[in-house]
Formats: C-alpha cells, sequence, structure tokens
C-alpha cells in the first residue's frame, strides 16, 4: 500500500470534484477561503460519525437524518467561521437551504447533499452570502477547477495547515484510492471533538459495510486523540465512496476489504496525528498508554484523566518529569488503583518500579520531558485492558489564545 | 450565632492549643513555617473526612485507620512541603514515626494523633528535620505560646494568604465556639482537593454524631468547590471536639444539635470560599448553579462538566460572555440536555430563554463576565435535580505557575 501526506486532497480519488471560495462567513472582509464543496457525479455510498454531545449543530442533525434515510449521496457543502448551532429552527432551516442551494445547481435531490458548518456556537448563519458562495463554488466544480486544496482551506478554523493524505492499494480490477482531508485546532476530545474529516474513496462498496469500517477506524484513530478534554457540537466524519475506481468491494472479497479497511485507518489516523499535532498552541505530542487495568474502559477512564489533567499538561508543557500528578490524576479515575504495583515510563526510561521512584534515572527522565514528542507507559498491574491515547501539552498561549473569541 | 472571619485560628475555641515552626521540610533554608501541632489536653472525639483518590497519601491511611479503631484524640500534626504521597512503606513508616513522635512528647498514645502532610508527591519526608521540629512545635505548646497564627501558617503551599473562621453559639448551659482554618491552592477539586481543613469546637459530642455533621457540611461545602479539577491524594478534613465549655451535644438535645450543624456548616462554607478565592492565580470567582436537571446526580456532571471546562474557564477569565461554550460542555454530560428548553442567566441578565439567545441584553451580558464575581444560572426544564459549585477561571499565570514545581 501506498501512502502520501500533503496532497492535493479529496480530488485524488478518482471522480470526485472540490471548490472553496470565500464569501465572507465571518462578515470581517478577510478574504479568507470559507466555503467548500466536494462532489461526485456518480451516485456514492456514504457513512457518517457523528458528535456525541447532546446539543447538537443544525447539520449534525440533517447529516444524521439523511444517512438513516440510506440514500445514494452526490456532494457536500462545508463553511467555516459559523458552526451553525444552538441557532433553534432557523438553523435547521438554514442547513436545509444551504443543501437545497447545492442540490438545485448542480440538479440533485437536497437529500443526497450532506452539510457541516465548524466555527463560532450560537450565532446565525448569513445566508445571503452563504447561498452566494454555493453558486461560486458551484461554478469551480462546473469548471473543473482544480480545487482540492482550496477545500481544505476551506474547512479551517483555528487550524495553522492543512491537513490531507491518501492511500493508494492495487487489486485484481484496478488501483483503489483513499484520500481524507481534516480540520480540528480547538474543543478537541474524542467522541468526537471540532474536528471534521472527510474520506472519499473510488471504491464502490455497500453503505452499511463503509458504516463499519468508517466506525471502527473513528474508534481507533480520531476518538483516541484529546487537546482540551471539550467535546464539540459539530464534530462530524463523512464518507463516500463512489465506485470509479470500478472495483467492487463486498464481504465476498475479503482480502480486497481488508486493505480498503487498512486504508481507512491509516487516513484516519494521519489526518488524528495531524489534527493533535496542530491542537491550539500545542507545543508536545504525547503518545499515553495505558496497560494491566482491569478492562479496556478502566485503562480508558485512567488515560483521559491523564490526559485532560490541568496539572499533568502543564508540568509537560514546563518540561518537568512530574510522575506525582500522572499517578494522581491515573488515582482519581477510581478504578481501583494500586500505587504499590505501578510501573511507568517515559520513553524507554523506567520511572517507577511496582510504586518506587527510580531516582537514579532522574537526568533521563528530564531529558524525555524536554522532547517535542514523547510516549508515556503506564502499567498498572491490575488486568488485560488498555488504551491509547494522543495527547497534548497546555501551553500559557492556548488560554491567551481561548480567553475570547 | 456570631461569626468571625481571620481570626487566631483553633486556638479561638476554649482548651485548644497550637504551635508552629520551622523546620525546613523543603531543604531550602527559607525560614518558612512548615510545622504544626493542635493539641488539647481534654480527651477530643474525632471525625474525619479524606481523599476519595485510589491513591492515598500515608497519613491519610493513618487517619482512616485511627478513626475506624474509634479512638479519642488529643493531637493533630500537620506539614507542609511535601505530602509524604506515593512514598511507598517508608512513608507510613514515617507517618507513624511522626504520630508516635508527638504521643512521646506530649504524653499520649500515637493512636490518639492525626497526622496530614501536604505538598510535593513523591518525595521522601526529611524525617530528622521533621522529628526535631516536632520537638519545637510542643515546646511552644508547652509554654502555652498564643501559636494560633502559627499553625494556620504552617499548613500553607501555594496558598497566598490564611484562612481562619470562627463561629459561635449560646446555649443553656453555655457559649460554644467552633473555629476552623484551611490551606487550598491547587489541585483543587472536590472529593477533595489538596485542601486541608481543621475544624474544633468546645462542645462535646459522640464521635459518630461529628462524623454525620462533618459529612453533611462537607458535602454541602468542600465538595462542591473546583478550581482545576484535579483532585489530590491528601484531602482532608478532621474535626475533634474537647467538650471543654462544658456544653454536652447529642440527639436528645435538637435545637442545640441543629445550631451546632449551622456553625460546622457555616465554618466549612467560609473556608472553602476563602479556599476558592485563593486558587492558584484566580483572577473571578463564579457562582454556578445548575437547575432543572433529571436528578441532582445529573445536575452535578453538568456543573462539573461546565466549571472544569477549559474552553469555558478561559472565556471567563478573558470577560468574554461566551454562552455557547457553556451550553457545549453541559452536552457532553449526556445527561439528555435539550437545547430548545434551556434558560441561562448572567446574574439575574437572562442569555437564552428556551433556546433563544437574546442578543438584546449582550452588553448587559459583558458587563456581569467583567465583573470580578458573578453568578451563572442555568435552567435544563427536564426536572428537579439541582448543583451549586464555586468555581474560577483559568489565567495564563495558572499555566506559568504550574509548568514545573
Amino acid at each position: 500500500m501506498k501512502f502520501y501526506e500533503n496532497v492535493d486532497g479529496l480530488t485524488e480519488a478518482s471522480g470526485f470534484f472540490c471548490g472553496g471560495i470565500h464569501c465572507d462567513v465571518r462578515g470581517k472582509r478577510d478574504g479568507r477561503i470559507d466555503l467548500g464543496i466536494v462532489y461526485s457525479k456518480r451516485p456514492c455510498s456514504g457513512a457518517g460519525v457523528f458528535t456525541t454531545n447532546d446539543v447538537k449543530a443544525a447539520p449534525v442533525l440533517h447529516g444524521q437524518a439523511i444517512l438513516a434515510e440510506g440514500n445514494k449521496f452526490h456532494a457536500i457543502v462545508v463553511n467555516s467561521g459559523n458552526a451553525n448551532a444552538c441557532t433553534g429552527p432557523q438553523g435547521e432551516a438554514d442547513t436545509r437551504t444551504m443543501a437545497s442551494e447545492v442540490a438545485r445547481q448542480l440538479k440533485l435531490e437536497p437529500e443526497q447533499v450532506f452539510v457541516c458548518s465548524t466555527g463560532r456556537i450560537g450565532e446565525p448563519l448569513p445566508m445571503s452570502r452563504i447561498t452566494a458562495g454555493i453558486r461560486d463554488a458551484v461554478q469551480d466544480i462546473e469548471d473543473e477547477v482544480d480545487g482540492g486544496m482550496c477545500f481544505q482551506q476551506a474547512i479551517l478554523t483555528s487550524d495553522t495547515t492543512t491537513k490531507s493524505c491518501l492511500a493508494e492499494f492495487e487489486t485484481p480490477h484496478g488501483t483503489v484510492r483513499v484520500a481524507g482531508v481534516a480540520k480540528g485546532s480547538g474543543m478537541i476530545e474524542p467522541n468526537m471533538a471540532t474536528m471534521l474529516a472527510f474520506i472519499v474513496t473510488d471504491a464502490s462498496l455497500p453503505s452499511q459495510l463503509l458504516q463499519d469500517i468508517l466506525k471502527t477506524a473513528t474508534d481507533k484513530t480520531f476518538n483516541r486523540i484529546t487537546i482540551d478534554g471539550d467535546m464539540s457540537t459539530n464534530d462530524t466524519v463523512l464518507t463516500l465512496a463512489n465506485g470509479f475506481s470500478n472495483v467492487d468491494i463486498s464481504e465476498k472479497t475479503p482480502e480486497v476489504l481488508e486493505k480498503l479497511q487498512t486504508a481507512i485507518e491509516k487516513v484516519c489516523a494521519c489526518l488524528a496525528r495531524k489534527m493533535i499535532g496542530d491542537g491550539e498552541k500545542v507545543t508536545k505530542l504525547i503518545e499515553l498508554s495505558v496497560t494491566g487495568a482491569p478492562s479496556d474502559d478502566a485503562a480508558e477512564k485512567v488515560a483521559r484523566n491523564i490526559a485532560n489533567s490541568l496539572l499533568v499538561k502543564t508540568s509537560w508543557y514546563g518540561s518537568d518529569p512530574n510522575w506525582g500528578r500522572i499517578v494522581d490524576a491515573a488515582g482519581y479515575a477510581k478504578i481501583g488503583v494500586d500505587f504499590s504495583k505501578i510501573e511507568l515510563f517515559y520513553n524507554e526510561v523506567p520511572v517507577l518500579a511496582k510504586g518506587k521512584a527510580l531516582t537514579r534515572n532522574k537526568d533521563k527522565w528530564k531529558e524525555v520531558v524536554a522532547e517535542k514528542q514523547f510516549t508515556i507507559h503506564l502499567e498498572l498491574n491490575l488486568g488485560q485492558g488498555t488504551c491509547n491515547l494522543l495527547t497534548t501539552d497546555l501551553s500559557e498561549a492556548y488560554v491567551g489564545f481561548n480567553k475570547s473569541e
């Protein structure tokens, strides 16, 4: 399997077209590209995974509804700068208008169009500007302008860079490509976070199978990252498969199916890592592994407590190898942690052995946590449960950046 | 009932003596008072509430054990600068040594002496200096030096000020006094936080009754504050009642019992508020009230999510009336929040009415969150569950302060 990062975007998969334009969603006349459309002429099977927040933005509710109908899909329209969340019946109407405007101009049905919005919560969308923007973006698509990169830019909020990758594999019937793009940055905690990710493939497969693959991949990747523990109202991962490669995939082709699964997981993992590396004002990337918990759920609880502890995150930021804060955070997960059984490692360097601090290694601990990227491995020695999380430090600049929108 | 703040300390209740000296726990020769003792010649009934962290410091385990034995108590010894947490069998031995040194010098039994430690996790106590310190502090007590204020100082870590108060009430048999002192500052999240609080009364009452009163008071006060969501390994609230006032309190004297309950609750509430007001690098104090939840537990979940959300806390710090982040945090508590039913108030100013933002009040919202202290009231309109929490903002200085110890 071939794998590429920082590619043109979703247009890398055959039969997908993209547009991205500035329509001034933010009302700042800053020229920023803020509306994008993905389009496939051939009908696609589709799959989606959405925020589990009780408070779901209007586009999330719409996406869940059209997926449930079992439609074939043709397009996704995305705006950044305004989340269309907490906007009540008007917000729902605006989402429907976005879908129907795209449908009208591309001669589709409204329920064949996904809508995503990301940005500020609680403000009505500037619909006249958005409608004009949809017209411009459709024009780019009809002109077959190479809009992959513009689409990548259109979905960004506080991201500092675009995020894309491509997996490619061979089958007896031809080459299959899986392309993905994403945005992340703030409000990032699994299940999901203000993150949008779009993955398209030119394979052909049934929606239900695509949904299963996407769910599995998401649980292992996007749902295993946390920056600030805040879960957004808008998080969405959408996948479309248009069959343009003429490679049909089903449970009857287990080898090819497995390749597709691997490709989608690789794309998700790569995008998740890019997202966390570009987290708001992040200076360090930490791979946290909790093993030996009574269950996977217990391991996840411990891992999330550590990854979201302000005191742990600030100590990472300060390059302080403060194992006490890690153990403290593990302890208040209340899953039955026994300090006298704990083993802890920074990279490969032992820190605690059965609850005893190996202070002779102290200089090595400091070297590890001074790095830009390191691993923390906590072995609880209680059972077989494990959890891996990707997380970050917390900087003063994060607070400064988020103190007002 | 009379109530005073910033008093001499535990010596305000009759028959209690205090000492506090510098014995250089931190090894910095900074002259800081870091070891204190409270002593009552008359035996006391005792009660305690401790951290629920799986990882409990040695003094916590010791306190729980001697309370379970149903002893009478005479003294509490406290050191700051070192938490004696995650220190294994040596830490447990050190705690026992501290108790037995105090006991030997004051002619008590070791199991009549509580021990508390607060400060850095994972370092062994400097026992020779601590033993010398105990001797000095006992000397002060035997000389009847007025050590109330020194004890208050001895327990502080990153606190910027001592915290004390006194409640006094009359009974047919005389005056009863309830005095309290506390330390707080970092790692503050209920159930409990690196907080120590000591409350003494010269009333006489059975230990079990004292325990019930303390538990109820703690649940309403100390367990309703959060600064950073981190729960410590050492949190302890201890109460001693020495009967020096000759006022006997029991279930047979319901009126006096109620007065004592009120007094202890008032003392706890006052100390909790002082603690949060002195939280690490806090600039604002927020009283958060969640009502109309399906249950009290659900209300607490929502309240804690809001109070511990980095994005909410940083917006408060920036005086940004960002209701979207509050609603988002409520939503990921996943207790069934329905946005279209939500009402939200900053002080008395309506922000959301049944999920509709009352933007005409926007200037007033801004005025409220620009204040040093304000209330946030979220009405979910789902049921009868309520929760009140006291919390704070999160400043850049918090991160800077905690990035290394």
